[in-house]
Formats: structure tokens, sequence, C-alpha cells
């Protein structure tokens, strides 16, 4: 299978928002497909330390994530990349396809300069936990949450 | 004890770097204090979205944060806030400052419009666990790593 990698653009918002909400963790708390996004894809698109990406087969989106690369004076004054909202499309799960993302998201990190990519993963996804871990990802933090109203 | 927060200026690197090195699990992998850090600030300072943090008691600078502010289509479009690089300085803990520091990063995220804070913390820091935890931080993630080299 052949992926081909890209930055999103406008109209591929509702299939993005589609994935997202496609996942029983995420469902309840993320977005509902008839919201307005235009707001949140500008801001997004118009920040060159964020990439949101999505991953063709075919002609078809069949995965998403961002990518934000965060500044700071930790590490040398490296850049962090950070990699959220992971989505495989459930018709094209268990066919490698998360990995060559997160291969393809190591790779652009790289090219940064960064010398760390992290992300947080629910506890409640015991199978991500173990395809992050084969991929080298030390899960070596707790990743806390803390919901404002 | 009166606590002010304000925006980093270039003349605090030195001092920040101290804190950030100044820190068992920090040590080794952070940041030296001979290094030159003023790429680093400056990208921190022009990104509307990175917020580097200090705290000052007496004029003296007792505390850094760095707050950064994701833009994403999950959490209906809403700007997640994250904190990195929390540090009290040694001669000033167990005084309530990081309580302070941390309530003040949540006034800032809602001011921002942010639904979430979330940060991620080494798992051999148990103290700072409990303290998260006390805030009402949810330990509900995995946080992963990997090193590029």
């Amino acid at each position: 299978m052949s992926l081909s990698f890209r930055t999103a653009r406008r109209e591929d918002v509702p299939v993005i928002v589609a994935l997202l909400v496609d996942d029983p963790i995420s469902a309840s708390r993320d977005t509902a497909p008839g919201l307005d996004y235009d707001d949140a894809f500008a801001a997004i698109d118009a920040d060159p330390r964020n990439e949101l990406i999505v991953v063709e087969s075919g002609g078809e989106i069949v995965g998403t994530m961002q990518l934000t690369f965060i500044p700071g004076l930790s590490r040398r004054g490296a850049e962090r990349a950070q990699v959220e909202g992971v989505r495989v499309a459930s018709t094209h799960r268990s066919q490698g396809i998360g990995g060559k993302m997160m291969e393809w998201a190591a790779g652009r990190a790289r090219e940064r300069g960064c010398t760390l990519l992290q992300l947080t993963s629910d506890k409640a996804r015991t199978d991500a936990h173990r395809f992050y871990s084969s991929l080298g990802y030390e899960a070596s933090h707790e990743g806390f949450k803390l919901r404002l109203n």
C-alpha cells in the first residue's frame, strides 16, 4: 500500500473531524461533525509550529495527526516535537499505517532539528501503548490533564 | 509571601537555565549554563502561543514555567494549554509557590479560552504526582517520549 502525506487543507476538515470522532474514547469529549471548525483550522494552518497532516491511500484520507513544535530552553535549546490526535480510519486499521505515520512524524521532527518526539495516550488505550513501545517510545512520564470550565 | 508573575526577558535566561539544571532528573539531559540560548529564547519570545514565565518574590526569581497554547480540531476547536519546565528554586520549595504557579497557569489558560490544561511529569517524580493530583489533575494518560538522534 502506497501512502502519501500532506498538510491538511480546509476542505479536508470534515473528514478529519469524522476520524477524530470515530473513537470510543474521544467521542464523548470531542468534536461534533456539525460544529464550525473554520477558526480552529485557520489557527493551525497559519501557525508555523503546528502541522495538521493527512495520510492518503488511493486518493482517500486514511489517517490524520497533528504535529506541534515547541521551542524551549530545556534540552539545550532544541525544539521538541509533539504528536496529538493520531487516528487511522477504522476501515484501514491493522495494515501498518500507524507505524508508517509515526515513522514519518519522526522524520519530520528530525528535519526540524528536534531531539525529542513526545505524545500522551489515554491509559485505556493499551493496544496503542504496546504499539508505541514497539517503536522505541519510552513510557517514562505520567500524563496529567485538568479540565477547565 | 507575595509573588508576581511576568513574561521572561532575555536577561532572565541565565537564571531560568540555572533553575532548569538544578534538578536531579533534568540535570543530565538539559542544558548547560554555558550554552548559547539566544536563538531558543528569541523563538519562544516571538511566538504568540508560547509564554516563558518567571515568578518573583522580593525582586528575586523563585520559579519558572513555560506555557504553550496548542490549537486543534479536537475538543470542539478549543486551544489546549500545556505546561513544561515547571521549577521552583531549591531555596524556596515547600512554601506553596508551586501551587500558586499552577493556579496562575490555569487562570491564564482560562483567559485564553482553553478547556484543558495538560502536562507530563517524569514517573520518578512521585512527590510532584501527589501535588498535581491534589490540584485536581487526573493522571489519565501515559506519557511517551522518543529520543531522536
